[in-house]
């Protein structure tokens, strides 16, 4: 059994020293709560509302930077995800998640589908998803509007991932009273139709007029919220190996069930616009 | 603006003459209350919990039946998409959807992805669902558990469809208090993922101990429920044209962010298993 606990922390726009305080001290109440998985919000180290490039370009850091050690420290056994702004080795910027665990960075991902402004700022990355194995299942890391892209949740299932660790910044959309967030709708459909576990990490308070969403959810193999956020943090004990097979019945199974050549290569060139 | 109304109907299994004037009585009332575009459940004419393939084969009709000349009838100026036992030219069975006019039948859809049981009665479609313009919009057909995999959903509404009529039988499944069906999660997350409506007609009843759902929903492009069944019937107006643009803001689009060279391709070859 693998313990998830998302820190819904509130990072300071711009300010990477009090945002290196927070996000290892958050990784540190993840720990005593027995984690084996910590999950920090997008961007972090940094926020998010920039008022332009220049503004993300002080507060970026690479992977190497020691903010990285201070995480590797906190978590001890535990692995943490937790995004960041990331000054790449090209001059570029990227919004980006580390998995950090012991030893230090065991890998980057750089967010493939950005949103809205964040495309004035930073570049988009070039390489899917990590599909990670760890001793207790294999992760992947996603980054919020990825998760909106059924097409890539699908495609790191089929690589094999079991649990989706998803840093995000769920802006505040409306919605109809006694809804969940809209994202959380989406990431429940994830995890049903792929049968695979979702932990999102949303982030909490509001910067410069833009307000958040604190939708924080653990989300099990079957697509159902089993904690939502209480006090900056949820937590859930996920069986992960339950994920690894997609039999419903007898005779179904959701991938097996699939019929790629109904629906594959259809949407690069089918798109009626 | 186009009516939805979807008639939550119990079809008796294995009775033809009963179903016959069932399905054509339900399409009345959908047009008594101003529907463009009347729905019926899967299987209408014949129920859905079979014994075994003859007794399905007994029920089979081929889309020049006469009933479908009753439901033209019925239809007056509505589309009628209402689910049928196919008895295939090829000797064959299909779980099958028609498209009925004033004029009689203008499609056939045979679902392509069978659940459970089904697999030893029918043979599933070799096309994928219609995509049929239409004076109030463009609609796709597809059946039941054909919704549960989200690159069919993208890939019709990557081919225009601006709403998908759902004719279902959902078996009733343990779903923690106060969730909807699941059915329902996966139908809101692709209406929003597509910013396209949804309309599912489930159907009433039991059946051999079988219980039935009886989820209808009518979903807007927002991903919204707006209706459900009350009194076997659900009905909602859709604005169409809503679909038409996938732009959530200046910088985002729902279909231009999608990064086909990270998941096309992957879905068919790559799976772990």
């Amino acid at each position: 059994v693998a313990r998830i606990v998302c820190r819904q922390i509130s990072p300071r726009i711009a300010d990477l020293a009090v945002n290196r305080e927070l996000t290892a001290e958050a990784i540190r109440d993840g720990v005593a709560d027995g984690a084996d998985f910590v999950v920090l919000p997008e961007l972090a180290t940094s926020g998010y509302a920039f008022t332009d490039r220049e503004e993300a370009a002080a507060v970026a850091v690479g992977p190497d930077h020691p903010l990285f050690g201070e995480w590797a420290t906190a978590a001890g056994d535990a692995l943490v995800v937790g995004g960041f702004c990331e000054a790449g080795a090209d001059g570029r910027l990227y919004n980006s998640a580390a998995v950090v665990g012991r030893d230090g960075v065991r890998a980057v991902y750089r967010k493939t589908h950005l949103w809205d402004r964040e495309k004035l700022v930073f570049t988009p990355g070039r390489e899917p998803p990590p599909v990670i194995t760890t001793t207790c299942g294999r992760i992947a890391v996603l980054i919020c509007y990825d998760l909106e892209f059924p097409e890539l949740t699908r495609s790191v299932a089929l690589r094999g991932a079991e649990l989706l660790l998803v840093p995000t910044n769920w802006p505040l959309v409306p919605r109809p009273e006694g809804e969940r967030p809209p994202e959380v709708v989406i990431a429940m459909a994830a995890a049903r139709t792929n049968r695979i576990f979702v932990a999102c990490c949303d982030r909490d308070g509001s910067e410069r007029g833009q307000e958040w969403t604190a939708g924080t959810a653990l989300i099990d193999e079957n697509g159902w919220v089993v904690a939502t956020a209480k006090d900056g943090a949820a937590a859930a004990n996920f069986e992960l190996s339950r994920a690894r097979t997609k039999t419903l019945t007898a005779l179904s199974d959701l991938f097996a069930d699939r019929r790629p050549e109904l629906y594959d290569g259809l949407s690069a060139a089918g798109a009626l616009r």
